[in-house]
């Protein structure tokens, strides 16, 4: 059978079978990030790649944004399990005829968000090739029983997402259409990774799972429905939406609500939080200066199920796949 | 001026003069292996990616092999610095027509590294793309005194390299000439990574500085040089070379040393020993199964000086350099 049939999570499940779980492993293939004991604590390990023509285009993004976006998809990632970034390691395909002065600025784009969340650059490796990548490995830590995974929740959690959804999927729309510059196109190019919020949700134990929305609302939610084997209620009136994109989605006659549910790389924590706890959720938004929406809750059937104004609705909704290409 | 004019070590200076040396760092960038503090002892992270059409030809190497190779050059960097593998991540780029049977060799390959070196595969990435690549980066782990970096050469050290060199250099000559089997390609395909003997060498604090040869024994020695801000004097007749080098070499009419001193991919050690310490030598090579060979001695004058015999000669001698392409 070929890749683009079975697809990303496809693949990803049978090298989960050829390998298991190993020793000293917390938590490996199935998560965004590893989890592996070290001392007292835990080490966290996470890889992200950018590949041009699947993850940008060239002339669409600058060689500093597409530095800073390759480190914070792997920063955020490290937010979403409460972690904190340590060292990263670099590794770069480049054409030769490429300037120098173009991947200067590719990796002075990745030393600004190193140094704006505290990760450093330790090594990598460079080779010639047709498509710019760059593959960035990131080594975080972690407090042992704080490491919030995919795989916590519980019936009866309350599920949030932090900031507004969609917006980086009208960006990149925008961008596509020969636009420039704005807010959309900003959440799209340059995504914040939402460490300070992660680090909270982990220190207070708030949060029995997260991920990043990295693929689409309703894709990473199903994620951890998967790995915490349990289902969902989605209330899409509640999903969070700027006026920024719900504006700009209309004008060009779009959806917002789609863009949200679907659209992908908004780079928000998606999380869940046992009942009782979700008074301290307003503190925490507060403290972390981002909003914090509710939109759902975690049920024992294991289904995601759509609800608007009250009222179940079907919606066909598909997250991105790198492998089948949509 | 572009990427192909400066060269992969142009880059790598390049990158190190804007990132400098990060708090907790022992050793960055500029190293095969990053060390960085963690507890009493140090962690140690490195990562190198194979292309196809630059690392590696899909027609001359099995999946498996690729998937063993790809992991066994990064254990070899944890090799030459005294290093204990223990998790890695695979990023992967792989064209969506291709069948999971083989992707499923390329793991597989890369699993039995794993289990045979003690290395555990905790997560990764999958992307699309039109050139198979394989990036691992490898986390391992140190004992902070022991570490082997290549920039501790001093004056009056004695060289040496395990194994013997050109094997795999003229194993992939083979390859493209239609042979398919025997030691010299066996060499360029499965390589060994000389874990055991770097342990050695770093618990009984015998290397001074160290380096695996992936790109020729002269420029691999020239990076230890640099680092260590020293020169060397290099033996040419000593240089180890193996009976099936020699002679298929001579058969084929290329000069073995040629192959011995710029042919990459060996992945044996090469490293320095103070004098007074090459007794404790013989007793390691016995208990690493692995011969070594005394090949020169580090002087002040910073330059590498090429004998025969005990005449100085002149050789051009290159290095590989992925950027450039030769």
């Amino acid at each position: 059978m070929k890749l683009k049939e079975i697809g990303e999570f496809g693949l990803i499940e049978r090298i989960r079978e050829i390998f298991g779980k190993g020793e000293g492993v917390l938590a490996g293939l199935g998560e965004d990030v590893a989890v592996v004991k070290a001392g007292g604590g835990c080490l966290l390990l996470t890889a992200d790649l950018l590949t041009e023509g699947v993850h940008f285009r060239s002339h669409l993004i600058s060689p500093f944004q597409l530095g800073w976006k390759a480190l914070v998809v792997n920063l955020s990632d490290i937010a979403a399990c409460g972690g904190i970034p340590r060292y990263f390691l670099v590794s770069l395909i480049v054409e030769p005829e490429r300037e120098w002065e173009s991947v200067r600025e590719i990796y002075e784009g990745i030393k600004a968000a190193g140094d704006r969340y505290g990760a450093t650059l330790v090594g990598g490796d460079t080779s010639r090739g047709e498509a710019l990548t760059l593959s960035i490995a990131l080594l975080g830590e972690g407090i042992r029983d704080e490491v919030i995974l995919r795989k916590g929740a519980r019936p009866g959690d309350q599920i949030y997402v932090s900031g507004t959804l969609g917006d980086a999927a009208l960006g990149l729309r925008l961008l596509l259409q020969g636009k420039k510059k704005g807010y959309l196109i900003e959440r799209h190019l340059s995504p914040t990774p939402r460490l300070t919020l992660g680090r909270e949700l982990a220190r207070r134990h708030l949060a029995t799972a997260a991920i990043d929305i990295s693929d689409g609302l309703v894709q990473d939610l199903s994620h951890i429905l998967k790995e915490s084997r349990v289902g969902a209620k989605l209330h899409l009136e509640r999903v969070p939406i700027s006026d920024e994109c719900r504006e700009e989605a209309e004008a060009l006659g779009l959806d917002p609500l789609r863009l949200a549910l679907s659209g992908g790389e908004d780079y928000e924590l998606l999380f869940t939080v046992a009942p009782g706890d979700e008074s301290q959720l307003e503190e925490v938004a507060g403290l972390c200066r981002v909003p914090i929406t509710r939109v759902g809750e975690v049920t024992s059937e294991r289904e995601l199920r759509l609800f608007k104004d009250g009222k179940g609705i079907s919606l066909e909704i598909s997250g991105y796949d790198h492998l089948k290409g949509s």
